[in-house]
Parts: C-alpha cells; structure tokens; sequence
C-alpha cells in the first residue's frame, strides 16, 4: 500500500524533499501560505544539482483543513511557527500517522507532544544547501539527505516506507536510534555559526580567518559537546576540532539564521539556543556562552 | 614647594584635570601628539560645565625629550598606547617621581612595574564626562573627580599634595586604599555597557530597554562580581543591581569604547577585557561572558 504525505511548508526544505516525492509519483499534500495563487498557476519549481525539476499540477492547499488525513506528515515549518501546529495538525491526523520535524534545533518534538501526548512523533534533520528563491520556486545547491529518529510512538515502520520512497528519487533517509544526540551533534555547527555570522554580520569563512572569533567558535562548540555529555548525549570530545576543519572547506557560507537576519524574518533562537540551554541547565549544566548568543540574538530581533 | 606636573596624552582626560590645574597657577607641562602644532599657535580651550576656560600659552611639548623631570606624571593615554611608556617615561622621572595611570581597565600598573620595577606607581579612576571636541579643544560635561591609589613605592605624601592642588579649582582627588578593589568597581560599569555598545551598535539606554539584553548586563556585572571575589577584592552582590539601576537614571551615553569604534580607533580591548579575564583565572575563576565580549570586540577591531 502506497503512502499519502502532508508536507506543512512547502519552502528550501519542504518543496525539494515534498518535491522528490512528487516527481517519483507519490500522492503528496503541499500546504502553502503566500506562494498558494502562485503555485496553482504555475506549479512547483525546482533548480537542482541533482537535476532540475518542474510540477505543474501538484495538491496545493491553502489550510489543513481540506487536505486528507495522511500517513506520514513532514513538518518543514521555521521553528519559530510552530506555535500553528496545534491548528494546523488535526486536520491530517490518522491514529497511525507519524509526524516528522524536519526542523533545526532541540527540545521541539517535546514541544509538540505536550500539544499532542497521543500521536507518534519523529524528528528529521536535514543535511542539504536549499533556498527558496521566489515563489514556488527552489533552488537546491548542496546535499540531500535527512536524519531522522523516533520521539514518541510507533513509526519505525512508516520511516522504513518513507526510506524506501526516497531512495526512489535521489534522497537519502539515515534512520538514528538516538534522535537527541543527532540533534546535539547538529548544534555543534549550528550553535557557534549561526549566531555569531548575525551578531558579526559576516559569513563563515570570515569568522574562521580571525583568531580570536575561531577560538570563540570553539569555545561555543565546547559548550555544546559538554551539554551533550551532561545530558547523556555524549558527542566526543573531538567533534569540534572536527567540526571547525569542516568549515574550513566549505565555500564561504551564509547560515539560515544569518539569512533569515538579511531578509528580516523570524530567527530560530528559542530552538537553536534558549532550548538547549535550558535542557542542559536541567541536568546541572550551564552554557553560558551559548546563553549569552542568544540573548545577543533577542536583542537583535526585537530591534528589526 | 610647589609640584611639577606633567601630562602624559592631552585629550578628554589629561587635557581637562591638566587644564584646572594650569587655570589654577600649577607648573603643568603638556605632552600633546597630533594637535601639537594648533596648540603651540592658539592654546588650550575647555568648555566646562563648571565653567570654560582658554590657556593661550601653556607648556606644550610634542615629545618628552624636551620636558624636564616632574614630581607628578599623569599619564591620560588611552590604555592602546601604554607601549610608547618605555620610551615616554624616562626623561621626566627622578627618584621620587610619582606616575599615575589615569586610565580604564585592571593590570596596567603591573604591566609598568614590569618595565620600571623600581618607580613609584599609582593608579587612577577618572570619573568624569568629557571628550575631544576638536584639536586643543576639550568639551567637559559631567562629573569631574579621580580615584586615586599606591601600586608601587612611595607617593602618599605626593598624592596629598596633588589632592590639594585640584581642591583649589574644582577637581575632587579621593585616596583609596585598595586600587586593585577601585578598579574591579569600575569594571562593574565598564565590561558590560562598553563592549555590548560596541558589539550591539547602540547606547546604553537601548541596552537597558531590552529585556534580555538587561539580563545580559547583569550577567556580565555579576561575573566581574565574582572576579572581584576570586581576587580578594570582594565587591559586594548587590554591587551589580545597583550599578544597573544608576545607569537607568543616565540620558542616552555612548561609552568611550562606543566612540573609538565610530571613529575606527583602537578599542581598550585588553586592559578592560583580556587582562581581568587573565588575572581572575590565575585565582580559579573563569569570567565566560567577559572573554566571549572580549573575543567578539577584537573580532570587530579587526575589521575595521
């Protein structure tokens, strides 16, 4: 039996993943907030490595309430929207469904099943370069693949389906048995990169070439491995020397939230920083460099 | 006997206490660098709150060479050029010459000792509003005293002296005992509205409106808290709730780190950040946010 997939935001992240599924011939539900008119003129638009990619007709939908209840829900949302989910979800709930955040961060899905205590819940991190480069239209550069593990409930078998689909079309699925320490091992790059390239307002690359914010890199990336550890998520002590020997090699590099800064859109602070530091906090561990970065952060944002 | 003075770098500083006391009559000797000329031609002008004054001839000097030994150097440098001391110094000391640091930051004093172990040292806190408002011309708006204290040999007597002869035109010296505790007080203030002015662009009212950047604030002062403590220089807790409060009551200020920046001049990034960083952890205590302000500041520097 085949899969029906709801993709809630169908942006960088949802319309290449929800689009690989469409074009591989899968029944996919896209949900659309402004690129809605746009989308059921003209279709979903897709600029790939991997090859490039046009669907003219595709399940738009303006609301969740007309879409079908579906088997598998991916969740391409900015954490920062997830206060919708509340609303937006019921419609496409089924008792076996699974819900996936494919999303940054950490601590949402516990988020979500304070909402929802009954429902099966996965997280997905996704390792791709995307961007949403006008309506309906992506632009995917880099990767594409996504990680992803169990938060609560049964799923397993619909990851393995969902895995299976993919692979038809170009899309690696790595299924974690530890979804939290996947999400820490994220952090690590995500902590000391994304923040600092908007306090700094510069790229990557910028902030690797001058000693002092290197050395702050590292230090951020400490206090992410020393979280990990307090919270029986242990990263190695060498994933950030890693980590920075990374970023060394990738072309100079604007981080989402630093994208995000540019255009003036919500950043992800609560579920990049405030989150994890208060996880951390609750099993003895102070980040305190990661706290002051997102506190530079709200500072920032409340002055758009 | 009357003392002689000298004036090591006549700007905001050295250019409003040397100008009282050359108003008042006082042998004063003025070491001026890039407004040397304009000074020789049309003197030394102070606009004051306590009253303006003009000085068409003072003892203006465009290197120390020429000057003859004093009893008093006042050295009113920024903190960035202390490494020209090694060759500014010696001309003007004979045994019991007493130099004074009046200058930011914690550790400046050792660093002379280092280089003249065997001179009288002190140190000094201007309290005071003021700054250079052209060449020669100093603009003075606040305030108006120096807290002075011994960090090396003999200069007590002298510093009565010198006390005495600011009391005659409006100028309070006060004496403290513990220079080291004098200067872990003033960074209370100094750390955090200096460097997030800098890092966050803005005066220090925007800090103190927003929420988590007023929390930062106060993260920062109680580290410095802390250091003092480590140090056995106890500053007490409330120290940090209190000096919050006070800076509420302040109109719209830049600090004088804020104004280096704009005008691209070099930041006192070691004396009030590197070196108190460095002597707390020499006691075991770790200032995290303190050296994270301090790495983002040079990280800036570097891009100027």
């Amino acid at each position: 039996m085949s899969l029906k997939y709801a993709i809630i935001g169908t942006g960088a992240i949802g319309g290449y993943f929800g689009g690989r599924l469409a074009e591989a011939g899968k029944e996919v539900h896209f949900l659309f907030n402004s690129d809605y008119e746009h989308v059921k003129q003209h279709g979903l638009r897709v600029d790939s490595v991997e090859g490039n990619f046009h669907l003219p007709n595709i399940n738009a939908y303006n609301n969740t309430t007309n879409m079908p209840a579906c088997d598998i829900v991916l969740v391409c949302l900015k954490t920062t929207q997830n206060h919708l989910l509340k609303e937006l979800l019921p419609p496409l709930l089924k008792p076996e469904t699974l819900v996936v955040l494919i999303q940054n961060g950490l601590g949402i899905e516990a988020e979500l099943a304070e909402c929802f205590p009954n429902i099966n819940i996965a997280g997905g991190l996704a390792f791709i370069g995307s961007g949403k480069i006008g309506p309906g239209h992506i632009s995917h550069t880099d990767f594409g693949r996504i990680n992803i593990g169990m938060h609560q409930g049964d799923g397993l078998e619909l990851i393995e389906k969902m895995k299976q689909d993919f692979s038809e079309n170009k899309v690696l699925i790595e299924i974690t048995k530890n979804l939290a320490k996947a999400r820490w091992q994220k952090l690590v790059w995500n902590v000391p990169y994304n923040g600092l390239c908007v306090v700094m307002n510069c790229t990557c690359d910028k902030l690797q070439a001058q000693p002092d914010m290197r050395s702050l890199v590292l230090d951020l990336m400490r206090e992410v491995i020393e979280a990990s550890k307090a919270c029986a998520c242990s990263l190695p002590d060498d994933a950030a020397d890693k980590m920075l020997a990374h970023t060394d090699n990738m072309t100079p590099y604007s981080p989402s939230m630093k994208l995000d800064f540019d255009q003036h859109r919500p950043m992800e602070i609560e579920a990049i920083y405030m989150l994890p530091v208060k996880e951390a906090l609750k099993h003895g561990y102070h980040m305190s460099k990661v706290e002051m970065l997102g506190k530079q952060l709200k500072f920032i944002q409340a002055h758009y």
